[in-house]
């Protein structure tokens, strides 16, 4: 079954707005097998949105529609689809009491533009939207499926999650696509496609599809497998996870798609262990990633965020003379916040960062991308020099993987 | 002119990669008076990639592609381009001499598939790629522009910055598109709507097109105006944005097109005053946020994340005491916290939060969203509960933005 979503919304063309509804649809859709074959995105625009329904509905079953419901005057959506589905709005009772409640129960006043979400297509099946007050709506044209949901991600998640694809689950058979995603850390897309590569031929006889996604300090690699036969395809593609793993251990940071942060939370409250963090260069970005998971009190304590040397003598006792020898991005001061910090927070691990995360402040001998990453343990602390990029986002975001990594490779006895 | 934007890539179809690219490049052409019609995702196979390329040369004069330019077997843009354009590969010894001293720059081997890199079609313009190996491409046919660029987001911007748009400016005469983009926070969109509707009404005499971009806590405001004469109509806008000023003062955060800590950091520059924080529920954001900008160190000296009561009180003084009445998340527990750290990192300003980020630990007196945050300056400190929603993630940004607004209506005079 092939699918295509449309996001309606100027926001979206003219780049104001990233439009994340489509690579979540996506994702969902694909892992209950239906494969999405085309995004469109489109202006408010009447002949743009019906000129994208007419053609998504040549390629596709199923049109799932994003955005243009809300309360504003910029959107238009509604209205084309009454055109284009031959029908006209009314008032929805039922709808226009839930709107009601929607504001009494938030203490919120209920203004006069909201009367307005109650006016949905007559022809059309009404889908709740327990979280907001545009209602997703249903239409069946000439064997298709076309469902309209509002732009705002939360809302048209419930939706989907509550509704949508449970309903497609059950009416439709749907082939079993299985995929696995393999997350790498410290090695580049093209020496990782050297590495891997006899293995990667092997995939072929299997009909394994690959495919290899890097952002700034990792690299995905996607398997997937489309037949009939689920726990012979598990077996198949598990063997081929075994291999990979022989050959690249220590770079293998997760077999599922989940992010590093997850893995280390797991690994920790697993171990029923503790973390700090002593924060330069990366300003408070690792406490931020470890805290950003639900439960994250069981391993995550404090942190120390140090951006001024001042920061760094008085509340983590690095000594003065150390920054003045050595500069407050070397081994021996990254050393001594980690120790330190660890020591405060009485954690079983702690980690520290302090670098040049540019685009200025670089000198030849420690040019821009200059990271020190250190990690203290009971018993000792080891450090390592990195050398990043030019670029400031990705730099704090590769010294934040960096130092994730160095501490899951401790928990797993693989750092050497 | 219109423009159309393909990415190719099976990872932005299922989700796996959320395409940030087209919404840059749709960003940058709209500031240069180029209209993006569409934006359209496909697969990397061979029929989705010429379809594409067909509709989208029907409803627009200039196509950027980017995506499937890299070193692994599944990319395969550049040989369907050669199908399309009738044309073929060829190894491009300049391209190949580019390559190999781009990996010996950087001290990495060069491997077999990276010469697959100088391979690129023979009718066509090359665009040269700084910052990797795939180079870019353009076609013309037919009167219309296609341009092939990297997948990758920096190397994609590289090659516009430097090559596509400077050429594109120079080439044609396009309309001026002034556009301005107020931010507001602290307001929600239906709200903000009703209090603002006359002056919005106003707007349409003088041809100006509005859009409300809501995000979690915070509203964009977008105003459009078309037309040849710029400096009128920079006055019309310019007009039109002082009388919104006046009608919600507090609620603006920026007239432009910037991040919140931008904004602020700008403030603190101009000001020369510095900032530190005590974050617990947001655990690092503030201070991440804040970092994120280059030249932080002017205004930021650190941070103390204290997640538990332990650290709360080693760290900032917390009054054991305090905690066990009112518990962690209280205007007492809070505003020590800022007034502490101010203390102990001699700052102008010191914010604190502390809340329940959710989704678990709500209780019916403080039900998960409920978070206090306080602000400490010489001669006092502001504090204020907030009750956000039931989500962690945003339930951490509301926070961050909400913290980053008290400090910004401060430095104002608009705190009351």
């Amino acid at each position: 079954m092939n699918a295509e979503i449309i996001t309606i919304g100027d926001e979206i063309l003219i780049g104001q707005t990233i439009d994340t509804n489509s690579a979540w649809l996506g994702k969902e859709l694909y892992e209950i097998g239906i494969s999405v074959k085309q995004i469109t995105s489109i202006k408010d625009a009447r002949e743009d949105i019906i000129g994208a329904l007419d053609l998504a509905a040549t390629r596709a079953e199923l049109i799932l529609i994003t955005g243009g419901l809300g309360p504003t005057q910029d959107d238009i959506t509604k209205q084309v689809l009454c055109e284009y589905f031959n029908t006209e709005l009314v008032v929805y009772p039922d709808v226009l009491e839930k709107v009601r409640s929607f504001f009494k129960s938030r203490g919120r006043e209920m203004l006069e533009s909201n009367n307005m979400q109650a006016s949905l297509p007559k022809d059309c099946t009404i889908i709740p939207n327990n979280l907001g007050t545009a209602c997703g709506m249903l239409f069946n044209k000439a064997g298709k499926i076309f469902v309209s949901m509002p732009g705002v991600p939360y809302e048209m998640k419930g939706i989907m999650v509550e509704e949508i694809l449970p309903s497609l689950k059950l009416k439709y058979k749907l082939p079993i696509i299985l995929h696995k995603t393999i997350i790498t850390e410290g090695i580049g897309e093209s020496f990782l496609a050297e590495r891997i590569a006899d293995w990667e031929n092997s995939l072929i006889e299997k009909q394994i599809k690959i495919a290899y996604l890097p952002s700034p300090g990792i690299v995905k690699i996607r398997l997937s497998l489309i037949g009939q036969d689920k726990s012979k395809m598990e077996e198949i593609i598990e063997q081929k996870v075994a291999e990979l793993k022989q050959l690249i251990p220590v770079n293998i940071f997760a077999d599922q798609d989940i992010t590093l942060e997850n893995t280390l939370a797991q690994l920790l409250i697993d171990n029923a262990q503790t973390v700090s963090t002593a924060e330069s260069c990366t300003g408070g970005n690792i406490a931020h990633l470890l805290t950003s998971i639900s439960g994250s009190s069981n391993y995550f304590v404090g942190s120390i965020i140090s951006y001024s040397n001042e920061i760094k003598i008085q509340e983590l006792g690095v000594k003065k003379s150390d920054i003045e020898t050595y500069g407050a991005v070397s081994k021996e001061v990254v050393e001594q916040m980690a120790v330190n910090v660890r020591k405060k927070m009485k954690t079983d691990y702690a980690l520290a960062t302090s670098g040049i995360a540019g685009p200025n402040g670089g000198s030849e001998e420690k040019p821009v991308g200059t990271v020190w990453i250190a990690l203290a343990y009971e018993g000792g602390v080891f450090s390592k020099k990195f050398l990043f990029e030019k670029d400031r986002e990705r730099n704090i975001q590769r010294a934040t993987y960096a130092a994730l990594s160095l501490l899951k490779r401790k928990i797993c006895g693989q750092l050497v």
